[in-house]
């Protein structure tokens, strides 16, 4: 995640009070209830500390919910339902509704049924962009269990062997609970990188690393522009292919959502599918002594000596959450072609602009 | 795993009852129960098929059990015992018995109660090597559920900016049935590659990629012979590396195994631990429909033209059902020093000895 903004694209900092508060009225602007403003604004506030703004996933999605509220592609305050529901499962229909909103009922219900059973698996069908996948993993881990969310999305890797994409990054969340302190969190793609990534390299005029992506015909390339329109390439070759395959049988097949190439079939019909598992770290012995053991493992690979010794090893989420407390203290990054198109937007929608 | 045998390394072909009875007695002879050898057999039969011998997860493995039947670190016909017990969940403690018979009884039991609840979870403590993981997920997919099997190992791979090894390759195998033909099976490391591929490059001198692992100080490399003594690179760089750290979390910290460099301490007492999840496919909607859309996207997958047109898209686990059907055919390959070692030890057990 060493990903720095282009010299063209500078960028301000905003305290978190006035960027939750500008998210929360917006968001009812667009029709949102109360309670789907608070959990998407948390999502984004969240995304915002943890990622680069160049990444898109802060208040850069209001373009996208503005664009998609207007076509249909979004409802809000959407007719969810539950539609099946068993010992250790249950399904929502999303009825189009915000992928934050789904995804965040999902955990919670998941959360619900693993402190009973042991471990529980929650679909969603019917959804849109879920945000960021950590973020719905970390719910869990906020009330004590193992959170791993899954999602489809549009298609952008190929089969191994193949350069026609078919599947896509299919994100992966996965968070585990540490006794007071911050959950290790791991949030990635099923691909080397993204898109977006690319595009910084191509602006930038850098060569990227020959394994993020294929041309169009199938050669490996350092050049981003060459790699725009071909597949991203999974980690571990034919591995996260597999992986992103059996990823869209749970997200998609098996919720009744769109899958493979048909996800995001268009603009105003995404489709997308997830499933959220909560699993209790306690099931088979005491918590407190799973905590200790977990404690313990954390020493092992904390401890192991660096390669380079000004970077010493870290857990996945670390990065991430040095960076929200740094950003708690010093203020929000957002890009200032960012903040010119939310002006815009917000006097449209007649909404206070604080920014 | 395109992995051809050295020209030292000559390999002779057996037919599968040949090898099945072969493997039976010697079970029977190590003290192994008839139901033990049954599984141990079945498993070893599988991975003679579908892996190649240089990889040693057939026959070969005999040798690791007389080993360690005899120091104490395998014990046939051990007083597993099931320990804890919850509606989605269950403990066994393998109490050091065979690591195939342990897992084979956990993803039994894993399907059981996913049949009824929709999502299960059982681990294994105290357990020793599984054998192959794929071949655990399989076992779910025959029973019509999806399987996914995590184990952890001996330390292999380094926290990812470091160059010492805290964690194992964790192997994943995740199984998806289908109707009517065999299942999607993924069965693989979480490491680029493994110790067994770096020595086949050894052996034939030849140059090895220089994204599988480092030299004991963390340079990257392309020497096997440097790399040796290094730590195994993970698939997609810290992404896998935070994979390997949950997956030993799963089964070695929350099952009460050893976990990070301690698992496999000495050769008396590897204390492997595992977890093995299964699902219901059908959870959400009904099982027909789940099996027709599956069908759809493994055609979309299958679809997509290959880069190279003598190599069509594949599935995982499809190369692996196509060599154990020649194999049923031609005979199952074992090299002749394999063979011969086998001898001797046959001779020590007063075994028949049929190759």
């Amino acid at each position: 995640m060493a990903y720095e903004i282009g010299k063209d694209d500078l960028v301000n900092l905003y305290d978190l009070p006035t960027l939750q508060k500008f998210s929360t009225d917006f968001l009812l602007a667009l029709g949102a209830t109360d309670e789907e403003a608070a959990i998407i604004t948390d999502g984004l506030m969240t995304a915002s500390q943890w990622w680069h703004p160049g990444q898109g996933q802060g208040l850069e999605k209001f373009f996208r919910f503005y664009r998609q509220i207007n076509n249909g592609g979004i409802i809000p305050n959407a007719p969810m339902q539950w539609v099946q529901e068993g010992p250790s499962y249950a399904l929502l229909d999303a009825a189009k509704g915000f992928g934050y909103v789904s995804a965040h009922r999902a955990m919670a219900r998941a959360v619900e049924k693993a402190k009973v059973t042991g471990i529980a698996m929650v679909g969603v069908r019917h959804s849109n962009h879920f945000g960021i996948a950590g973020y719905h993993a970390l719910h869990a881990a906020k009330h004590g269990l193992i959170g791993w969310s899954f999602t489809n999305a549009k298609a952008e890797m190929a089969p191994w062997g193949s350069a026609q994409v078919v599947l896509g990054t299919n994100p992966w969340g996965i968070a585990i609970p540490r006794k007071d302190t911050h959950a290790i969190v791991l949030d990635m793609a099923l691909t080397m990188s993204g898109k977006g990534m690319m595009m910084w390299y191509e602006r930038e005029g850098k060569a990227m690393p020959d394994n993020w992506a294929l041309t169009p015909t199938g050669e490996r390339t350092t050049d981003p522009t060459a790699a725009m329109q071909g597949p991203l390439l999974p980690i571990g070759e034919y591995k996260g292919y597999g992986l992103s395959l059996i990823t869209d049988v749970l997200s998609g097949v098996m919720t009744g959502s769109l899958f493979g190439m048909d996800v995001f079939q268009d603009e105003s019909n995404h489709d997308v599918g997830h499933v959220m598992l909560a699993i209790d770290p306690g099931a088979f012995m005491p918590r407190e002594a799973v905590d200790a053991r977990l404690e313990k493992l954390i020493e092992q690979v904390k401890g192991a000596p660096p390669i380079n010794p000004a970077q010493p090893v870290i857990l996945p989420g670390e990065v991430e959450f040095k960076r929200m407390e740094q950003r708690e203290r010093e203020g929000i990054p957002l890009s200032r072609k960012t903040v010119d198109e939310l002006r815009t937007l917000a006097s449209q929608l007649k909404v206070d602009f604080p920014l």
